[in-house]
């Protein structure tokens, strides 16, 4: 019996699988891309929310890094890590907190109108670097990029505020995981460079200078072949990637580094579906859509002695309740793909975004056995 | 200031509130309902999964309970609940789990093959209960209610099976879900209860007698006015309600006894948006298709010194990120209802589907500021 083979005997309910080589060759590669353009590497942590995955990335040689929220800053901080940027709108509900981080880490904020600004420096008691959050044409956070007024009025707040320091355009491209292609990322990477750059050469005009650029997200950074003409990339989700990159040509089925192993809990041939242990409460609700106009809540393998198959073709996860998950085959793929199982199978499911079944099960388990936990993050 | 605003004031992340009046007023409702129509109810506690929350149950007579999981089980059996029934296809790989339980609890399983059957008998060491899972419609899990062979197959295994004691036929006729209007889900409710009858016809045919059929949505069981022809009834989601049974009118606005407190992060007028801190790790990535066929993540509603107010009319919750939340509103409904706000307000997000988010936010703030802890179950 393999080691990995051990590991599966002992799952009893829907576990969060990692392929630790995998997930490290995802992180090595992105180090090296980002060395190779001169750019700062400040991958996003919300992806895995571990410290001990996080020491991976050390080992890169990482240094800063991001995240999205106060609380999980904190928790980095508590392992070790000294320049933590929250790439979310600054919550001046949590100032004590800010402060509490600013006094013994590098801290980096977002802002995106003088009101924000305002708010936190009335109560900010020590120093943080501060990004102007930009609108690139995604819509969900930031000054949008063609407002010189609004982006001057904010940067003038920034800089008249005596505990912190500006340090340039920050945005995250959320929009290239609509795309459907190669080609369509790097359209939309030159895209949001271009505004992004616009953006800075107004501020320029107004006198504004040094400012630093940061884009982010995980399909951009994985289709480019480097970055020139930003300083900073924090992509998170390529560190184990999942059915939705690879759906938009962000990897390749065998980079993505975990599975969830699903007990099988119902066999039914006539209808060519599986029911699973494993629902909306261990894969989240992400879904995405096929080529055949249908929705996947995840792609279907099977284990091997040493780890998990590519998704089996004409089968597909097609509905979550809280703890099912539908596992439907097309006509031919259920005897070919899925006749032999019985009760207390497992499959191994991909899910269709990482992060949030990641935040869901709040625990690894390598294919070596070895456990890795999440950080305990009250909500 | 009131206690609910003094509530509010310690208001940092997304935080779910509990209108302890309501939830009670759902349960009593429920209760007396079952009650007049002489059934058990087994209420589902995978909606509130609360020990605290159950004892409001205990006060309304309820005894007997269901579960979605062996360690929701377990749980509840260590807070004193002697009968329950986990609602859920048995998973032979948490047999040890499923051994100390009968050992300790009247516990109830759902098998639905001989194999099923099967694969339990081989190692129970202690009684349980048995239901036959009933597929009547909704094609999640269980035997068809139209294939007699399989049928009496199950019911011959379960008999033979020295462990087990047969109890009936038991369904959750989760179409209702889809449904759009009250009628339907009384045509729904009719269909589902014929083919369960059917389906005990055809086991009575074969020698089977005295089985109880057990049914289980919610939107069914707030709709019909009693539940003759059945022996017991398990909704869960009734306690608190949610958007989505809103929508398929089986609760009112006012009858929702949960949102989440939202701190307020952006404000972009021209967009007619505001991002709240509340994503899909907090309401979960649960949308409904509203009438105009855009997607709603949730209603949005102000807070006021007693509670929150029903849904502003024009405005939803658009789209969620991991951390993000993005509302929306209409033409007239932004400078309505939302251009007074500022950055570090708060808004009532009405989720989407409550077990969800409450699955999510694992911990309760009720209006007067006591903290109800969800059960610690580990993923």
């Amino acid at each position: 019996m393999s080691e990995f083979t051990a590991v599966l005997e002992q799952v009893m309910t829907p576990t969060l699988l990692l392929d630790e080589r995998r997930a490290r060759r995802n992180i090595a590669a992105m180090a090296d891309k980002a060395r190779r353009s001169g750019v700062r590497f400040r991958p996003h942590f919300k992806t895995h929310q571990s410290a001990a995955i996080g020491a991976w990335f050390r080992s890169e040689g990482v240094t800063a890094i991001t995240v999205s929220s106060l609380d999980m800053a904190g928790y980095f901080a508590d392992h070790g890590w000294g320049d933590i940027l929250v790439a979310f709108p600054a919550n001046v509900r949590e100032l004590t907190k800010i402060n509490a981080l600013a006094n013994r880490v590098r801290l980096h904020l977002l802002v995106d109108s003088p009101a924000a600004v305002a708010a936190l420096d009335a109560r900010l008691t020590a120093p943080v670097g501060v990004w102007l959050e930009v609108d690139a044409g995604y819509t969900r956070s930031g000054v949008a990029w063609n407002s010189p007024a609004d982006l001057y009025a904010t940067a003038e707040a920034v800089i008249a505020a005596p505990q912190m320091a500006l340090q340039g355009l920050l945005t995250h491209a959320g929009n290239t995981y609509g795309a459907t292609s190669h080609p369509e990322i790097v359209r939309l990477y030159a895209e949001t460079l271009t505004r992004l750059e616009r953006a800075r050469n107004w501020l320029m005009e107004y006198g504004f200078l040094g400012l630093e650029l940061s884009i982010g997200d995980t399909p951009a950074c994985s289709v480019m072949d480097g970055f020139t003409g930003v300083d900073e990339v924090r992509p998170g989700n390529f560190v184990f990637f999942d059915a939705m990159q690879q759906q938009i040509s962000a990897c390749t089925w065998d980079e993505i580094a975990l599975t969830v192993a699903c007990p099988v809990v119902g066999i039914y041939p006539a209808r060519r579906e599986v029911v699973v242990y494993g629902g909306a409460v261990h894969l989240s609700k992400e879904s995405l859509r096929l080529a055949d106009g249908s929705l996947s809540f995840g792609a279907v393998g099977r284990f091997t002695a040493a780890g998990w198959t590519a998704p089996l073709p004409g089968v597909k996860v097609r509905s979550l309740s809280q703890e099912h998950g539908i596992v439907q085959a097309d006509a031919d793929a259920f005897s070919a793909h899925l006749a032999g199982l019985h009760v207390g199978d497992l499959l191994a499911i991909y899910p269709v975004h990482s992060c949030l079944t990641a935040d869901l099960l709040k625990r690894y388990r390598t294919l070596d056995g070895d456990v890795i936990d999440m950080a305990p993050i009250p909500r």
